[in-house]
């Protein structure tokens, strides 16, 4: 996965479990672009603070997920519903009995994640 | 819902979050059915240390929720992917061509959720 798309998805999962200054910053950085720099202005704190900061919460939202699997357990999902979506599609123009079945299958499986 | 099994849910998805101690005793209690008594005498602490414990943990799972909102997501997709599985087997009974569009819909919703 690519490492700003991992960052999103942990952030999105995990990130009100930081500090209100942390996100601050980690928000300015990894999402609004602004370079440590600028951030460290912003804030008003040393550049190598940023830097920490940011180094830290990415070691922080990582062992959430390495505790709780949340993100995991959410791509296998999402991926399986994308299935479903495709099957439906696919039966619409095929009328192929089996996609239907195949449908329930998934569906059984994604309740057991 | 019920309370044992919101209490259940909860542990699942952030129970990893709790010290071992904290998970021995809630499982003792709480999924093994030992009154405070007797989890107390298995883990050598007060009654009282099991009962705060208890609330303690009760209240960390639910803060957890309430800042990261994830058992409700995962409640909500569940209960769509119920919806398309009976959709499918809806339709292999009536084969209604509404109801491949309505699978479809469902599974673009959880996709955004």
């Amino acid at each position: 996965m690519e490492k700003i798309v991992e960052q999103t998805l942990l952030y999105d999962f995990y990130g009100e479990l930081l500090t209100e200054h942390q996100k601050r910053v980690y928000e300015d950085v990894v999402f609004n672009d602004l370079s440590f720099s600028e951030a460290a202005e912003e804030r008003g704190i040393s550049r190598q603070g940023v830097h920490d900061l940011i180094k830290r919460c990415n070691r922080i939202l990582q062992e959430y997920e390495e505790k709780l699997g949340l993100v995991e357990k959410f791509l296998m999902t999402q991926e399986k519903v994308k299935e479903i979506h495709s099957l439906a599609q696919e039966y619409r123009k095929t009328e192929d009995r089996k996609l239907i079945f195949k449908i329930e299958e998934i569906s059984e499986e994604i309740s057991h994640l």
